[in-house]
């Protein structure tokens, strides 16, 4: 019997996620989108995509406008895909997905960026699977019409769940993997999602936050020194919490990460949601980090920093977003400060 | 005989500085003004001022385009008066009043903000004297219309000069103040250069520079948990470098300086500066105090990093202007990162 799929969030990646499950003919999919709900419930979606071609009117089996609406229709889910983007502050991805996730039976798959993202699942579904994808894909969806321009890379791994068997855990990834791999893109099996996010922090912890507390691309900090008096000691932060979580990262890591965006005035994804004004993924990246630091006593005094200048951008970046409702006139504290 | 005065950068604290100068009747007064210079030195200024009235086509003794200009034009000035924005790594005052300046003769006076700004001038003119004045003032200069709404209050002092008896240096700012002081400005002798300026810090270094940085007002920054998370501890950094320094700031003053925006959203000058695409006063500032702290050896982790990360927000706002030219492709550095 085909799987049931719930997809929720059908942006640049998770439109061609759900276009290939769909594509493998292995599984039911249905999406939750809701910005575009109107448009594409009625002429489906167009893509231009690298991987597969110009399509027009694609439609997966459902399209719901809310994760409610999902859960009625359909008694169990095998697996609820989340690729959303990860914004705790907004919205706690375990709470919006709750109503489409039966407790022992639906599998989470979180396509999302961050750190240590797996955890409140795993707390709030003991006996649920939960697999992490980390996603390589350059794609947009713009009201309904998505363009693809870089393959879908997709690594598949889980988020250690101490109450099930790892062999079961490894199974379930496979699993996943079976409806979601086809012959035209790359959905591979990575064993170790802890190393790979880790990897992935000594640049989005060091490098993304810091220019997009300063307004420039990772060329402009190089040139105006900040990449070395700011960024690099942030990344020896990033690579001695790994250290203490047990993860042994590439010796020549930070090379490799600085080096990364040779060639190109490159602006990364924090800095581009800044730029638009959109909320950024702070607690998903530093956050969850620092949180694990100071469980392991590990000290961070750059990336605490970063932290705490960067929850006033996000002040702002909601603010304009219309989630900080702030009376004309400044309420006056009587705090003291000493 | 009435001394010479030359006044440069007629901005909205100049115009009314020179304006006041003027209204003495104790000095013939000259300015530079590069900006506005065509439109002034044919109809002059016009002023809407608190402390002066309405006044059309006012006429400094002189108008030039240039400091070089003025110094062919008078043998010796008794005052140079700088009122620019102090931006020492766009344009270094001392070496921009060069031409004015004759050693051991010309006063300088610098109404500008900032730590330390003397020091310059006296490496650079051993035997002049170098008073400091600080302007608390609302007045803004648009294109010669010069709108002044809060009363000229400055307070005069002098950097002290080791190579120069003390008595003299305090009788050269009551000199000045002779012949600025008017009735209907407030400008008075104070006693402490360095006191007060350490004192304007605890503000500027904490508030006004992580405003710039997070592009939030104060009160927000507040909110935000910001103020206590990053502000604060750099409020303490700066009493520890002035005490190292000699200089004891009032016991309360954190809790002073915390609640000096009560009842307003209030945006720091840094962070309006940042808002128009302007240069920061972030040398002078951070940079000077920074100087002083090594010296010291005195730790500012928080100061530092506040420093560095600017640093690029000043290197995209100077590229704003036209001051960096980059290729439309990153060079490729082989440098190697560990």
């Amino acid at each position: 019997m085909a799987k049931n799929v719930l997809l929720i969030g059908v942006g640049g990646v998770g439109s061609i996620v759900a276009y290939g499950i769909d594509f493998t003919g292995k599984a039911d999919i249905s999406v939750v989108v809701r910005r575009d709900f109107e448009k594409v419930s009625k002429v489906g979606y167009e893509l231009k995509s690298i991987d597969y071609g110009d399509i027009k009117g694609w439609k997966p089996k459902h399209i719901y406008p809310s994760v409610e609406a999902a859960a009625k229709d359909v008694p169990v889910y095998d697996f609820v895909v989340i690729t959303t983007k990860n914004l705790p502050d907004v919205v706690k991805p375990e709470e919006l997905a709750e109503p489409a996730i039966t407790p022992e039976k639906t599998t989470v798959v979180l396509i999302q960026n961050g750190f240590d993202i797996g955890r409140p699942f795993i707390e709030k579904y003991p006996n649920n699977f939960c697999l992490s994808g980390v996603s390589h894909i350059g794609s947009h969806n713009n009201n309904g019409v998505v363009t693809q321009t870089q393959h879908d890379e997709c690594l598949i791994s889980y988020f250690i769940n101490p109450n099930l068997a790892i062999e079961d855990q490894k199974r379930k990834a496979e699993e996943f993997i079976s409806i979601y791999s086809n012959e035209k893109n790359a959905v591979t099996y990575f064993p170790d999602a802890k190393w790979y996010r880790y990897r992935k922090l000594v640049y989005n912890a060091s490098l993304n936050t810091v220019c997009a507390l300063t307004g420039v691309d990772t060329g402009r900090l190089d040139l105006a020194g900040t990449l070395e008096s700011v960024s690099i000691p942030a990344m020896r932060e990033v690579i001695k919490v790994a250290k203490a979580d047990g993860v042994t990262l590439p010796a020549d890591i930070i090379n490799t990460v600085v080096h990364s965006d040779d060639g190109d005035w490159f602006e990364p994804s924090m800095r581009v949601d800044v730029k638009k004004g959109n909320p950024i993924e702070l607690e998903a990246i530093l956050g969850n980090l620092l949180r694990v630091a100071k469980e392991l006593n590990v000290e961070t005094p750059y990336l605490q920093i970063l932290y705490n200048l960067l929850k006033a951008v996000q002040f702002r970046l909601k603010e304009g977003k219309g989630m900080n409702n702030l009376p004309e006139k400044r309420p006056i504290s009587d705090k003291v400060y000493s």
